[in-house]
């Protein structure tokens, strides 16, 4: 899926991203990467296992230099929370508390409407193995869970960045929406001159075998050729197919003569 | 973000996830865990570099036996999608050529609505590096493309299928349009027969011209009968009309002889 357009503004702004105590360097990697897919630049982390900076995760990056450099840490996950505006903390499945629970998409609007408010955000994730503590879950303003199978649970830590970081983008007005090549159907006199030219070569060809089968048939090749809604560039392609179909023998080494048109 | 609940039935059914010569059988492993984590099931892989099975895909799978226990191999995209009756073609931007570009919410309801008229579906992701030729992009519906942040584009193959995963589950949640009266798409195998065909009458009559251009030509022309979607008996008069053209020559009362058929 590579595709990086260099021309193309960096984007990095949005929630802060805070990874509490995690443990592998290729997972903090991984989540920087995520994050510079979808234009997230803030990664934030509590008391990684191995220190930091950390090799591997630079390694796993990728190309994300722009947030692996910008790393900060933090002693608790209190601590890398305390300049932010409204928090999230991401679990598996709600927990038995006072706080709202919302999927992906209505977290990401609502992080959208407070980034635009100028205010600061970030979303808590939790350690590989067994996520955020229940005091940590409490520092946060609500909860974020993933409408995974129930019956088989196991997004990883990178995993779940990527999915708010794709979400986050989503709501963007910069979010960029994918150009629609979009089809102009032709104009329907392009497939008129098409049944013209059908109705007469396939008339020439004995197509309709009896006159009174041919309105149904002819029906039946308008219909054919008009649902798809051929563009005027598609239209000339198959016109180009039948063409050659009709005007040309096949090309046989025989030296017997045949005609090259009929 | 571990929560797997045993008790809850295992999702598994909508399309068909198509690797296509992927290379680390950790990519494959992993795709069948962001699958299993939203309730896909059917993985198919496209000749493999490592052979098929693969113990370090089975390793990263995790516990996603049953999608790992079920893989299907296949030698060409064109074989692995033969049984489909609609089919998305992911790149990492648009291409020049004829065919629908979708996000992936889009295209996630798309499916969920074929998925909902017993349509059989799917989605091709291409290699590592490279993605899909253009010739298995031709074979496509239509393509899917994600909103990643223009400057930085590199999502990995397991991430693509993640989100594409995650997208369809999430369609599962919301009402789903009535199902409308469409037409069932025929399987790509029959799209593949009447490729053959052109090609060899077309090949027959010169109209690919030169031997460098027939592959560019070729993609064209189905990208063209590919994006209608034709059913079956739609294919079925399309063939009528062109062997109509091929076989028969106009019938011209000159008495000169000419040929009936070739």
């Amino acid at each position: 899926m590579a595709g990086t357009d260099k021309q193309q503004p960096m984007l990095a702004e949005g929630p802060a991203i805070i990874l509490v105590e995690p443990q592998l360097g290729e997972n903090i990697g991984m989540v920087a990467r995520a994050m510079a897919n979808f234009g997230l630049a803030e990664l934030r982390l509590v008391n990684p296992r191995d220190g930091w900076p950390n090799e591997k995760a630079q390694a796993a990056a990728s190309r994300a230099d722009h947030i692996i450099d910008a790393v900060t840490t933090f002693d608790t996950a209190a601590d890398a929370i305390a300049d932010l505006n409204f928090v999230y903390a991401t679990t598996a499945r709600p927990r038995d508390n006072f706080k709202p629970v919302r999927g992906p998409v209505e977290a990401s609007m609502e992080l959208r409407n407070r980034f635009s408010a100028d205010q600061k955000t970030g979303i808590l994730f939790g350690r590989e193995r067994w996520g955020l503590t229940n005091e940590e879950v409490s520092l946060a303003d609500e909860i974020v869970t993933f409408p995974v199978n129930p019956a088989f649970a196991s997004l990883n830590i990178a995993q779940a960045v990527l999915l708010m970081s794709y979400e986050w983008m989503k709501t963007g007005d910069q979010a960029v929406r994918p150009p629609q090549a979009q089809m102009i159907p032709a104009p329907k006199e392009h497939i008129e001159n098409l049944m013209s030219y059908l109705d007469r070569v396939l008339d020439e060809r004995g197509y309709f075998r009896t006159d009174d089968k041919k309105p149904k048939m002819m029906d039946n090749l308008r219909a054919l050729f008009t649902r798809p809604g051929f563009s005027i560039e598609e239209l000339a392609v198959l016109r180009g197919v039948f063409s050659s179909l009709e005007k040309f023998s096949p090309w046989k080494p025989r030296g017997s003569g045949a005609p090259e048109r009929d």
